[in-house]
């Protein structure tokens, strides 16, 4: 217990660069009070902008050495490695179609990245990036916000410990807000998301569809193997799809549904989840992240609460505060990259280090492979196998 | 107001005959005390089982004329039409499969029906059905029981006025529990539903996915034009489908979801719906009938309740308690037949007698074809227009 | 199971006449309906006003015989008597100062009276009505609804078996808002209630504190010892108590606390009561009276529904719909109705034939010397006996 | 907005020491971790422990020189006067008997004291360091944590903009479980609360009566003036009140209720309040800290929710995610911190420089006088006026 909350003497603390995250990347801002709480990282250097003014001001604002702020990942890859005290990791939050590059070269450098989702917008990118990461086993985390909450791991144990009983169906939605009042009152930094230049072949699939989909796989332990989509653009004058609704067929027979949009009022951060087996079915909502609502057949609805000692035992190792004093978002993201921060303790054991996996590169793959079958489902209207990654 | 608590002098009363509902068989049960309830119906006839023994054991409990109490449905219609003092409506509650032929000699004979869902199994029985009751105006109405909640005809009255904006998505589920704990614990009242000769061709769909997708329908003032559905067996020897995903299209290019199941513990009777609109979402749940849940973009979700003076003005016709003395199942089913009343009330008139449209034999076909449509597409994996009623 | 719904063949029939209850007097409807859904009571005469106008519009209404209509309640006992098919019980429902009449006549009549709470307005009267009923063993019941509501009973059937360890705090609100705009618009129907004269002692106290002091008795099955009472009054001109704060102290050193306001926003029937234990917390609300929240130390919470095969075994014989279908406000009135007709089934053995025990004339008495304790104790700003009754 | 996830450049950071906190205080690590998230401080300086390996240990856990770890505050003071970049503030986290000494301390040498609640153990204590802070104007603020919510602060902007109308109602619960299992297995940290020499005179009334009184203060801004009090123990073998119900009179003749409990299952942080106006109630739970309930009379509920544009403007202000992504208890602490920031900023100018009053030292000498009068009128069983401070 206590992960974030712990101050534990002799814990190793590493040195990280920062690609993207200048002023008004306000995602790179939840990241820097991600690690701040989680208290493994200092940030000592960074690529936030192309522009001299806004790498300067965002290096200030967090205190950096004039001489560690770069105007571009090149040649903070290339400085740094010169030093005698060199960032020990990279975190890359710059705009999806801006992951390839600098993904590629700090993983030949044999670089930890630690990278925001989507991994990149094109599956052949995406396949190039795991072979290069695979053959130096060089560390690799795609920060799915969502599996560092404390209740979805709590979820994902009950299931996997079979208290479900059998898994018979998996329902996953994921709804937004924001586009729903229209394109022309958007601010720059949602409107890239309808941009196919920037935000790759899907729109909410390929930017949250993701999320709801890696969430599956990550709580029942199966891979999608079929699926078939309708991506729809309900709001006009977007650019790409803002609405989608997957069936999923997983290994062993059982199936999914994914629903999600960009375009639902009344849902602010709208993922929530639905895992149904023989005895009993579990529900777990991202708004309200400290309870899981688990229910048996015929009998009391059971709400388990972060913190309490009838969590699953795993449970109690990703949880700072008792019960009753709420865990949030950041904590949430603070609890992954203290996993990252245990893996990377572990050296070239990085990827057994952790009691939950780390999602990896080849999370990022099935990520970007799903906008793929989606577009493919979509268009013919009909199913499609997903394909192997 | 105080629709079922009124005693308004004057009302008129109906006589009513019963087809089916002996002992045990419990729905029946529901729609007598929603008559009383509604206080609009003496029950004065029945054919409640073709078994002497429990027809006359189910009359002398509703203490009926034992002259009344008949081993057919056919002994009825002809022994009061003799009478002075005949039925004037029949009420119908037998099992599925034996919903036509009761229907076709009422309908027939011109007397007005009221009957129970699913309108019969095949789509030529409710072709047929709908033919003989148009041709001579005969009134019928197929207890579509969740119509009758006020808060969900606030919900639509609210739809359909344009407070969610323009509709842009339409969801619903409807799941129940009864079958996870598999095939060999059920009771036979529940077990006839896997089989085909008295459920249908489907499972799932036919028996509560028709409420589900009725629901839409009336919501929204829309028909499906066509759809993608699979249907699944998750339950091992169950003789239908228990889980069926069914994606749908609608009139004005509006999409929809419906989700259903038998197999979903901690689901009692779990009929919920979402609409999205442009301006905000409305969401209702069957098991906490009396609030809706509105959620603009951007602003606070308001929780109408039932009989407070913010509801529409049509819903306030539909209710009889002040708000914070809950109404229930009984009462919807009760407001449906006090439309029936209504009604009836209005002779020739009775199709624009009520406020809202009863479901009539139409709502009934729709929901027979539903059915084949699922089936079709399901086995070929493809979507499949709707059919034409 | 299936009380209200039931249809059972041989239960005996009560016929009952009504004093009070003409149009307009929506408490007297309630009463109706709940007579009807429980199914066991015939209204075959009534004294519904002393207007002749008025009582004879209300007995057309329900269709009982002009002869059987009366313009005082003095009449119909004499009348009724005279009947080979006299009334066999009587439900008054007239305002609070005028039970004590019709009471003192029917209870020394011998006839079984089922009475609207408060029983009367003075302790005086309340002792001598319950002299005469207990000389003769008269049946007398209160309709305290509340006490019928199925999770309520459960609720006190795990109170008393010890589910929650030892009771160490009761805490009651009830909570209304109907004052809260003034007293300028208030309708006669609630106007009433500020008026000395008619409500009594006490405003608040009398009217709704005396169910929410009822409800902290019947769930612990402990009787109140003393009390330190604030009343005031919150809405200018009111001429009686609208808000009242009570200390409770309770046999066997247990502490209690009740809140009860008319000017309350927000609350449409707000009693809700919280019971602690040494092991764990249980917690009920009307306006959601379907569930019973039940927290234990360090555990999860659980939510019991109605219907459901962990109901207390006693619980099961109160409910009649399965869980998922909700029953409401009438519902729980019509168990106790079925209750009434149980007990009355009994004869002489009435009050031991309900497995729970009817809110008889006792508990009349306690609740009107509530209000006289109340007022006490707020004039002295000080700690008062509970009086024994 | 962004408050606690801004990196803002130019913004002043403040160099703090702090007594006690070490190992196993668990308390103290919450201070830390909000204070990373506020990113305003830098603690660099420590009078962690007497124990001399204690201090070491949580000087390394934190990175601190050790020349600037101390084995009592004296030192520290001492030490720090001397250097040329002391201290500039001191956040003390001892337990309640040990505040005394070092607020006095560190207030006479003009240095700002953070503290933890309550401020001391006796009303003679308190009265002595408000008196020194006053003299000097010493910045001094006390962690009212729960003050640091967004949506408490929403609440208070709301109820003092009159939008519940007249405020005529105040209730106030604080509800905790610990102690309901009883004595005999409490951890250390814990068991202190029942010892009068530590926790002073009063149990649950020092411990989390003072919340839940200065809440309501915080909210109305109007004064307790008397009150009526009953501690009781229910937890046997416990040596303080575990239990207390306040009844409180306020200036402006408005009336409030209090009630908090060491041993109440089920509440793992419970404080909770509900504000009642003529139009309107108010109602926010700690346990679910994002969102705001708020009722008006005859209308829907709205359900405000942090980070919408309908927040408050004030409010807006103290939120640092998008609504949604939850904030929780660390966020509330972190926020109370930006402010300390922001009113250090100000220097002299302390008292006005955040748009809600910091909670200071009087603030803090109401906590204690409040323990004083419930002791007293619990002992006398009868009302007594607030001392005023």
């Amino acid at each position: 217990m206590a992960r974030l909350t712990g101050d534990i003497p002799g814990q190793r603390r590493f040195k990280v660069g920062m690609v993207g995250g200048g002023q008004g990347a306000y995602f790179a801002s939840y990241h820097r009070a991600a690690m701040r709480l989680c208290n493994r990282f200092d940030i000592v250097a960074g690529a936030f902008s192309s522009d001299a003014d806004k790498c300067r001001e965002a290096g200030e604002a967090l205190g950096l050495q004039p001489e560690r702020l770069y105007l571009s990942f090149e040649d903070m890859a290339a400085a740094e490695s010169r030093r005698s005290d060199p960032i020990e990791a990279v975190v890359i939050v710059t705009p999806n179609h801006l992951h390839f590059e600098p993904c590629r070269l700090f993983l030949r450098a044999g670089i930890p990245v630690i990278c925001d989702k989507p991994l990149v917008n094109s599956p052949q990118e995406a396949i190039e990036l795991a072979s290069i990461a695979d053959q130096a086993n060089t560390f690799f985390a795609l920060t799915y916000t969502y599996q560092g909450y404390p209740m979805v791991r709590d979820a994902r144990s009950r299931i996997q410990a079979g208290e479900l009983g059998e898994i018979r169906f998996m329902y996953v939605e994921y709804l937004l807000e924001w586009l729903a009042p229209g394109v022309s009152t958007l601010s720059k930094s949602l409107a890239w998301r309808g941009d196919p230049e920037k935000a790759g072949p899907t729109g909410v699939v390929g930017d949250i569809g993701t999320h709801a989909f890696n969430m599956l796989e990550f709580l029942c332990g199966r891979r999608c193997t079929s699926l078939n989509a309708k991506l729809t653009t309900v709001v006009p004058g977007w650019g790409l799809d803002d609405t989608c609704v997957v069936q999923l067929e997983f290994e062993g027979c059982v199936d999914g549904l994914l629903w999600a949009s960009f375009a639902a009022p009344g849902h602010r951060n709208g993922l929530r989840f639905k895992i149904i087996g023989s005895k009993a079915s579990i529900e777990w909502c991202q708004e309200s992240p400290e309870t899981l609502r688990f229910t048996p057949t015929d009998g009391a609805e059971r709400i388990y609460r972060r913190g309490q000692s009838d969590n699953t035992a795993q449970t109690l190792n990703f949880t700072s505060l008792p019960a009753g004093n709420t865990e949030g978002y950041l904590e949430a993201l603070a609890v992954l990259y203290a996993d990252v921060a245990e893996a990377l303790d572990a050296g070239a054991g990085w990827r057994t280090a952790t009691c939950i996996p780390l999602p990896d590169i080849h999370e990022g793959v099935r990520g970007v492979v799903l906008s793929q079958a989606c577009v493919e489902s979509s268009q013919r209207r009909a199913w499609v196998p997903f394909p192997h990654s």
